[in-house]
């Protein structure tokens, strides 16, 4: 059995980096503790958190993230504030990045005013966004040409998690880079574990999620075809006792009342959103792609999603799927 | 919202029952314990287990079965051969029932010499066979209509539970069905759970295995896409520590070696095969048609199972979806 075959997936065009001098623009700021100051791009629902959790544990932070607001909670609670992520890279070389998309991630490191224009010798670059694998793999092409170190460490476990450090993280990356990084993922989560080389973390990311997103759209069928024949609790707990039992019908049952403090319970609101699952999915769905593997329901829960997102569900947490099958039916 | 739909489903034809006086074939010879006797129709894989758990636990048993093997087997135990499921009811008023399709439990109840033909007043039928709820429920009106009381108890849990007693029982009856069945059932399994009025069991056993489905199905995508970047066992490592974790990447794991002791481990022998899981999955569907309920992952997976019975899985173990969807591919 071959392993490692993400070179399999081709390689994305990189925007044009632009190396700059190694200036420590925050050089002159004398040191808010003993540790080494960490930069942090990124600080939507869950990196706001994690970005926390760094201050939390004593380090010095230099944040960025386009959003003013975002980078104004960070600044109350001490962080400093940089104009560009090339600003980062200049003031620390070991920086977290949280970004959405693929497309931010290459933004964010290879384009005007990147990381990389401002990149020092020997930096480490953790990248907790979940995106193409390929992407990881070719921004950790340009940092190793540049004498820096890139690992990809996307994260499972939502906000909650993320600002009760307990996320876990699947970490793609050299023996060196993994053990690096994981003195930093250590401070921000209970799990770090090294998948493989770079690219391998967003692998098994977005393994993960395609299992979730089945499981959900199944737990949620499951759950409205046994409801027109016995109360949604009862159901629920024979299915935890049995054979159909999932992550998504234990502890995040996407009907309303089964689970208490879940989403489902909560119109839907918080948690992890149907629009970012149809994403996951979409990555999936290109890994079987280029790797010619046959996933048949996970690319029937990638339109389900996808379809729920053009209905308006792309906000609501990913268990509203089974509103979204439920419909408006009488009961 | 509304519960107990099943009169939805439609009322099958039942075929001609043929009702005799009631004799006590076997009255004449004398009982094996204290205990009543307890009739036991239907001694396939898991029938003949479940048969012989009431033997030990000191419960004369009359049985029948259409494999002339199968009831040698039980005699050598100590079992009484009966000549008919008609001949069973003549000798006993408990029976249980363990058939493999909906067809066979209409022929072994209400077909010529079955078991309503010499039904006993006050008798007590149990049929753990998992069909459609709709039979289930004609079988319980019939019974009443004769002065007797059936539950339809479907099982949980694969040969092994079955030969260690400890089957979990989904059982749909009366509350005073429920309990007088419940005390022979406990004899069997380790969790019996009272669902709802007849037909409710079916459903119970008929919504997890198409989550169970589902979620093999899943799961075999998923290890066999995230195979092409690690090692089957990392992935299910990961997988188990994530929120894409089920019974199936737990603890029947489709990916030969990952789980010890299981079908995948053995070259899928034994365990439950794809053409039941094709039949459960076929039950959960006509279910989801008369009620309106969407199930598109059910559906996609019962077509799944059924192309695998008709390329040749149809008596290998369910988990072997993983080898069907991987096909010969060089690896």
């Amino acid at each position: 059995m071959a392993l490692n075959r993400l070179s399999r997936f081709g390689i994305i065009s990189v925007r044009t980096s632009k190396c700059t001098s190694f200036v420590r623009l925050f050089s002159g700021s004398a040191p808010l503790s003993s540790q080494q100051p960490v930069g942090f791009v990124g600080l939507g629902l869950m990196g706001n958190h994690m970005a926390r959790n760094l201050i939390k544990k004593g380090y010095p932070l230099i944040v960025y993230d386009v959003s003013k607001d975002a980078v104004e909670g960070l600044r109350k609670d001490g962080a400093t504030v940089a104009a560009s992520p090339a600003d980062v890279a200049a003031a620390t070389n070991n920086i977290v990045s949280m970004l959405p998309e693929s497309v931010h991630v290459e933004t964010v490191y290879a384009g005007d005013n990147g990381i990389f224009s401002k990149l020092q010798k020997g930096s480490l670059l953790i990248d907790s966004s979940t995106i193409d694998p390929a992407v990881s793999q070719t921004m950790a092409q340009v940092a190793e040409s540049k004498g820096a170190t890139f690992v990809d460490a996307p994260v499972s476990g939502g906000v909650n998690a993320a600002r009760d450090a307990l996320l876990t993280f699947m970490v793609g990356g050299s023996d060196a880079g993994f053990s690096a990084a994981k003195a930093y993922l250590e401070l921000m989560g209970k799990n770090v574990v090294h998948c493989g080389p770079v690219g391998t973390g967003q692998a098994a990311k977005i393994c993960n999620n395609m299992l979730l997103g089945i499981s959900m759209i199944g737990t949620s069928e499951t759950m409205n075809l046994g409801m027109k024949f016995m109360f949604p609790k009862l159901l629920a707990k024979i299915l935890n006792m049995s054979s159909g039992r999932c992550w998504s019908s234990e502890v995040y049952n996407p009907v309303p009342g089964v689970v208490d403090g879940v989403p489902s319970s909560n119109n839907y609101q918080g948690g992890f959103g149907s629009a970012l699952m149809a994403k996951d999915l979409g990555l999936a769905q290109s890994a079987a792609t280029a790797s010619k593997s046959a996933t048949p329901l996970g690319s029937a829960a990638h339109q389900i999603y996808r379809t729920m997102v053009n209905h308006g569900f792309g906000g609501k947490d990913f268990s509203s799927a089974f509103k979204f099958l439920q419909g408006d039916e009488k009961k």
